[in-house]
């Protein structure tokens, strides 16, 4: 088989780098291709009006038959959340880990599609077949319980892929990452590890989630006699189970809040990922029955997300959680690089109403540090290195982290989207592109806003508008109505008659021009428009207005 | 005096804690007024296509025969960006020290307005007469020379205000802060102390600006065979020193790129603040000439903004500087919040072109922490204290370590922009308020761009917007041309000729409604076609694009 050029190994991340969190790889080999995630991405700050991008996965349409499935590491919005849109493209059957599959079943159930796809939960340990590669799913840490490391078997060797992982010897709930499996594949030869290189700039280790409990018990003590407010990611159940715990032991009613945390916490709940003692969780309506001092709500908008509840607090536009002076609010997160602004802006709100923010020391990553990754390193020894998950300056201090640890420097890759990258025991090179960028998402519209329309959103966010309607005769080309002018986004109008006067005319004197010339062509008539008019502003302004000209005929 | 309750201190801040970085504070007393700092505040997200914003001061204007003077701590935008825009609206002589005066020059020039306005240069230790108040000038150390603290001698005693001040013992130019000043005055007796609070929430002391020099010596010496370049903050003419002092010790030509910072090393140099070695200066256009190990480039945009030096140059935009593998940018700087996204997307492009990108350990903060706060009010034993420069958060901190420090909790206050706080041996309360919100600047329209054109650049940013054109026949109301469609940032028509095919048959049929009813009133006839439009388009897309109905008569 091996010298059957055709039928290498070849790894195709369809999302990822350009993208970052559009999580999606594509492993194949022969006749079978496996997906491993399928996540989506935020839009950047440029994508106005954007609300998600997911993955092109023209590359597994035109292979359909060869897609065998997808495999999931575990249930953060970035490995799952384009699933429900790339369903209805092509029909993929979904491998995964309990608590990965409640959170996927949410997704489609909420995209009316759960029942045509095909799912089968997956133990830690398992290995299932998927055409001619099999994949065992390797228990992992991370800031979500139930997360897994995927070992790829394939005819040129193992591909060890990492999905998001950390080392956590004392995990809030279930076990420890398993590390003597890793060891084990070490000794039987890895070909490739692909890693999470979120956290590769950091040096020394994550520390253990239980950290976090131990801060929370000493904030519940300090702060007896006030109400507290946590807000956290929605997806760390472990987090909240924390919380729970020092609540029912501190003698206070949990209350949740935030569409996304309750779902989570409903699932996570059902699913037997989280336990909470009886009469502890409360529903928001009860918080009158209690002093503000048996009372903590965790709560969503730990980023400063525009309209999660914390924020909608802060902003006093909640309608059932007031700000008291007193009360606690504790932010058991960091900002995610972008997201400071908004975070800073909630604190000094809460502030300003008296509240007392805890910002520090309630939070831990749930990403490998540099030691973290050199010991996967070390246990599984690989011989190609593929880092993933990461913005670029991440990738690359990974590589050299890999370097470090032992693999050769030509035997390491960062990948961008599209790339195929063909891999065996004496081949590791990108040999082929294939289309990969992102599909912005807007309503219910998939990729029907594209770079021309975002052009133009942009354009009008900075400038505003300028429409000139005019009314012409048929034939003859007089004027019979207008020049009227509207503009929105451009200045008061009210204040700005003269203007609005000026503009007329100079357009006035723009059609009169063409008449004048026997320009009879819209086109033109129009052009000569914007561009008298566009410089008029320009000059008088410096501003520079979308400027439509519309030409009716009568 | 004191029984004349008119005549007490007051402190109006103009600007500040709502438009942070937009410093203005006026002090007034009787007959007099001097106003400290005419800063700028930077847009914020959602101000889309504003430039910047300028203190309203309409306070100042009607008063304006009381306004003696501005006084001005030192030459940061912040404190000075505004004072071209209000000379044009209130004429205030300017006093400060030499650079901050060369700086606040440049500005005048660019707005042809130097001429029009009295300055004098202030000296550290100089004392200067304006109406009833003395103001002294007191040497301070801060990211940028020459800045000094003012302390104000009123009729109900001295008030302190440091302007953004650290404590520098071995500073690279010039001396110390003036410790021994501010202890003499404290020993006299201070009533208020207005100090620095954007680092209270950092602990321990702000390292010396020397410290980055001994840093980059050690980069210099690392990075012999490479190429350096050096982004940094324009107006750290301290940071360009000690670059400009390790490029001559190792042997390298220092080149500079980026429009302010050519222009603020020029006046430095001009006024002898900087000084630069015989032959180490080179034109940009020299470098061909020399072999990379023998260049230092010192950049701006060490915030990822978006059109600075750097920016371009990772972007492969610039047209002289192009990034070759091995090449050393050094970020000597700290992303300011809500930068971060930017300069990581900055390094990442160096780091794809293969620079090596050395962010950490460059950069000290030019304000003071929790420490040198302490050691403040140590020396100055306010009677009063008001924390200014920061957002709440820091303001909120700095409150708390003023009553550590011994001020009686009732006599600190944070005051909001605009506050009037009437402050004497038993006066300290917030009497009035005054207009005092920031002004818009778009283009050269100062203050014409409200909330309403803000809202409108909003909505036409996220979804676009729809223009119905029909032409109506004067009196019968009779439909002579039209409806037409146009959109913009909407979606990508040529792609969605069915959908405008389907939003005409819904304009029509809105239409001819109102004929069937009889309604002839054009307000309504758009409201009609406006609603029944915007229905259509969410059912249909989820998405609310602005919609304009036009109608001319003919």
């Amino acid at each position: 088989m091996k010298d059957n050029a055709k039928k290498s190994v070849k790894i195709i991340p369809l999302g990822g780098l350009e993208q970052i969190g559009m999580n999606i790889t594509a492993i194949e080999y022969d006749d079978t291709i496996v997906v491993i995630d399928c996540g989506l991405a935020f839009p950047e700050d440029e994508m106005l009006g954007i609300d998600l991008v997911i993955p092109d996965v023209t590359y597994l349409k035109e292979n359909a038959d060869k897609v065998k499935g997808l495999v999931v590491t575990h249930g953060h919005e970035d490995h799952i959340g384009a699933i429900p849109y790339i369903e209805n493209e092509i029909n993929m059957p979904i491998y995964c880990t309990k608590l990965t599959m409640g959170l996927i079943e949410n997704k489609l159930k909420e995209h009316n599609n759960l029942n045509n796809v095909k799912r089968k939960v997956v133990k830690h340990g398992q290995i299932i077949n998927l055409g001619c590669l099999r994949i065992e799913f390797i228990r992992t840490n991370h800031s979500i319980v139930d997360a897994a490391a995927l070992a790829i078997y394939t005819p040129e060797g193992i591909i060890i892929h990492t999905g998001d992982f950390k080392v956590d010897f004392t995990p809030v709930f279930g076990e420890a990452i398993d590390l003597p499996r890793f060891g084990e594949l070490g000794k039987k030869g890895v070909l490739a590890l692909m890693a999470d290189s979120t956290n590769a700039e950091r040096p020394g280790y994550t520390q253990s989630e239980k950290t976090v409990g131990k801060t929370f018990d000493n904030l519940f003590a300090d702060n007896r006699e006030h109400r507290i407010i946590i807000a956290t990611f929605a997806s760390n159940v472990d987090r909240v189970q924390q919380i729970i715990n020092s609540a029912y032991k501190y003698g206070r009613k949990v209350v949740v809040e935030g569409r996304s945390m309750v779902n989570i916490i409903k699932t996570a709940t059902e699913l037997g990922y989280i336990s909470i003692p009886d009469n502890t969780l409360i529903e928001i309506e009860q918080i009158k029955n209690y002093p503000d001092e048996q009372i903590v709500l965790i709560t969503t908008g730990s980023q400063g997300e525009n309209m999660a509840a914390l924020s909608r607090i802060a902003a006093s536009i909640h309608n059932r959680i007031t700000i008291k002076p007193g009360d606690v609010v504790i932010f058991s997160s960091n900002p995610i690089p972008g997201n400071e602004k908004a975070v800073f802006k909630v604190i000094n709100e809460l502030e300003m109403k008296g509240a007392h923010v805890i910002f520090q020391d309630t939070h831990v990553s749930g990403h490998a540090c540099q030691e973290e990754l050199k010991l996967m390193y070390a246990l599984t020894k690989p011989k190609y290195a593929i880092p993933v998950h990461g913005e670029y300056r991440h990738l690359k201090r990974h590589a050299e982290l890999a370097v470090e640890m032992g693999v050769k420097k030509e035997n390491v890759k960062i990948l961008s989207t599209g790339d195929v990258l063909e891999i065996g025991e004496n081949t590791f090179k990108v040999t082929d592109k294939v289309v990969a960028q992102g599909i912005m998402v807007d309503g219910l519209g998939v990729g029907d806003v594209g770079n021309i329309v975002l052009r133009d959103r942009q354009h009008l966010s900075q400038n505003g508008l300028m429409i000139v309607v005019v009314t012409l005769e048929q034939g003859s080309n007089q004027v019979l109505a207008g020049p009227d002018i509207v503009s929105r986004g451009f200045v008061y109008v009210r204040e700005s008659e003269t203007l609005m006067d000026e503009c007329r005319e100079v357009v006035q004197a723009a059609i009169e021009f063409c008449q004048d010339k026997g320009i009879t062509d819209w086109g033109k008539i129009k052009s000569t428009i914007r561009d008298s008019l566009g410089d008029f502003l320009w000059k008088k302004t410096k501003r520079n207005p979308m400027i439509l000209p519309i030409i009716s005929e009568v």
